[in-house]
C-alpha cells in the first residue's frame, strides 16, 4: 500500500519542526512540491532548504508540480465553489503526482506551512483523491507549529485570557464585523488589512502583528490599534515591496471592562 | 542577567518536542517542576521523562515544587477573581524559585504541557513576577504542539472549513451555549462532559473527541454527537477510573447548510 505522510514543518523557522516531523522526513522517499509561482519561490526554497538540513543527500527525490490557479476574482457566495473547483483541480495534481510518482508500496510526503488543521487544503484534496478511487493509499498527519503558536509566542503573550474563549478566522471574515462574544480573534489569509476598519471605532482593542514568523526577516509589532495601525501599514508595504510577497498573521484584544480577567490564562 | 524558558514540550508524546525546544532544554541548568498533587504524578514523570531522553545525565537540576491549590469551588462572577488569588500565590512560588535556585547569570525552565499560548497561567505569572520587583530576568517562549493540534492530526482533520472560522473555548463557556457565527468548536478543559447539552438539539454536529492524546494511552472516538456521546462518555468513566485522571480534548463540528462548503480549507 502507497503511504503518504502530512507533515506540518511550523511557520518558517526549520528549528520548529518536531522530532516526529523529522522521523517522518526520513521515512520519506518523495516529496512533492507544489509551486505556487514566482512569488513563492522563496517558500520552495526554504522547503528544500529543511531537507537538505535533515537528511543525507540522494537519500529522496523531489517532485516538483504546479499547483493549479485559484480564481481569487470570486467573491462572497461566490467564494466557497471557486475554492471547491480549485480544490478539484488539485486532486488530479495530486493523484497523478501520487500514482505516477510512488511505487506501489513507496512513502510520499506533502509539507505543509504551520499546521495542516489550520486553513490548509492539503487534507481535503488528500480526500478527494480517495473518493476518486483512481489511486489507493494510506496517510497519516503530523501536525506542526501554526503561525498562531508562533506568533503568540513571540509576542510573549496567550492566546486566550483567563477562562475566555479565542477564535481564529480569516480577512475576510473579520470584514463582516468583530465576532460576537469573543475578545480575542487570531486573524490569518488577510490580503487587505482588514484591522483598520477597528482602528477609530472607539474600541479599546491592541494588536499583535508578525510578518515572516520564524525566519531571519521576521518583524512584529504591538501596541494600542488605533496608534499602531497606521506604523503596521506602512511596515508592510515596505516588507511586501522589498520582498516581493508577504505572509503575516495578528491577534486583536479587545481591552476587558474588568480589569481583573485580564492577562493569559 | 538570570534567564527563563518556557517550553511548549507538546501533548503528550515525547517526539512532538521540536528542535527548538530540544535546544531549549539543553541551554537550561535549572527545570522548575510544579507538581499539582497525586494525580498529576504521572505527568510529573512524563516530563522527567522527556528531561532524561533529550539531556545527559549530571548535566541538569530540578526542582520540584508545590502548585498552590486553587479555589475551585468558585462559579461564575467569582471565578476570575479566584484564578487571579491562585496567580499571585503561583507568583509567589515562582518568585522564591527563581531568585533562590539560579545564580545570577543562570537559565531555568518552566516546561508547559502543549503550547504555552492556549490556557497556560506561566506567562501571566511571570509577568506577575516581574511586577513585583524582587527577582529581575529575561523569558522567552519556546511554542509547542498544543492538544488542538495533535487532536485534529490525529482525526485527520482541518479545524476549520474553507473560508470559516473556529472557536477554542472552555466546558464552562460551551455551558452557556454554542458560541455565535462559528460552526467549528474546540473544547478544552471540560470536566463535565458539556457536549453532553447539545447531543439531543436535533442540531446535525459531529465530534471528534480524544484523551491522553500522543501517549501509548491515547483514545479516539468520532462521529454524529447524538450517536457518539453516550460512548465517549462511558469510554472517558472507565479511563479516568482506571488511570486516576484524564486529560481529554474535543472538536465540535455542526454540519452546513450547504455542503458544497464542507471539508477542511
Amino acid at each position: 500500500m502507497r503511504k503518504i505522510h502530512v507533515i506540518g514543518i511550523g511557520a518558517g523557522d526549520p528549528d520548529q519542526l518536531t522530532l516526529q516531523a523529522v522521523k517522518a522526513l526520513r521515512d520519506t522517499e518523495v516529496f512533492f512540491i507544489l509551486d505556487k509561482g514566482e512569488v513563492k519561490a522563496d517558500l520552495v526554497r526554504l522547503r528544500r532548504d529543511i531537507l537538505g538540513t535533515h537528511l543525507p543527500q540522494g537519500t529522496y527525490r523531489t517532485v516538483e508540480a504546479r499547483d493549479p490557479e485559484r480564481d481569487r476574482t470570486a467573491e462572497g457566495a461566490g467564494y466557497s465553489p471557486a475554492v471547491g473547483d480549485w480544490r478539484s483541480a488539485r486532486a488530479g495534481v495530486f493523484e497523478r503526482l501520487i500514482a505516477g510518482e510512488l511505487g506501489e508500496d513507496g512513502t510520499g510526503a506533502f509539507l505543509v506551512w504551520g499546521d495542516p488543521s489550520l486553513y490548509d487544503s492539503t487534507l481535503g484534496v488528500l480526500e478527494e483523491v480517495l473518493e476518486r478511487g483512481a489511486v489507493a493509499f494510506e496517510y497519516d498527519v503530523v501536525p506542526g507549529i501554526s503561525s498562531v503558536s508562533s506568533l503568540a509566542a513571540r509576542h510573549r503573550t496567550g492566546l486566550n485570557r483567563v477562562a475566555r474563549p479565542v477564535q481564529i478566522t480569516t480577512g475576510r471574515r473579520l470584514a463582516e464585523g468583530l465576532p460576537e462574544g469573543v475578545d480575542d480573534v487570531v486573524v490569518m489569509l488577510d490580503a487587505h488589512q482588514t484591522f483598520q476598519r477597528y482602528a477609530d471605532t472607539g474600541e479599546d482593542i491592541d494588536i499583535y502583528w508578525g510578518a515572516y514568523l520564524g525566519t531571519p526577516d521576521e518583524i512584529l509589532v504591538s501596541g494600542p490599534l488605533a496608534e499602531t495601525a497606521p506604523h503596521i501599514i506602512e511596515v508592510r508595504a515596505q516588507a511586501r515591496e522589498h520582498k516581493g510577497w508577504i505572509m503575516d498573521t495578528y491577534l486583536l484584544r479587545r481591552r476587558p471592562r474588568d480589569e481583573g480577567a485580564s492577562g493569559p490564562g
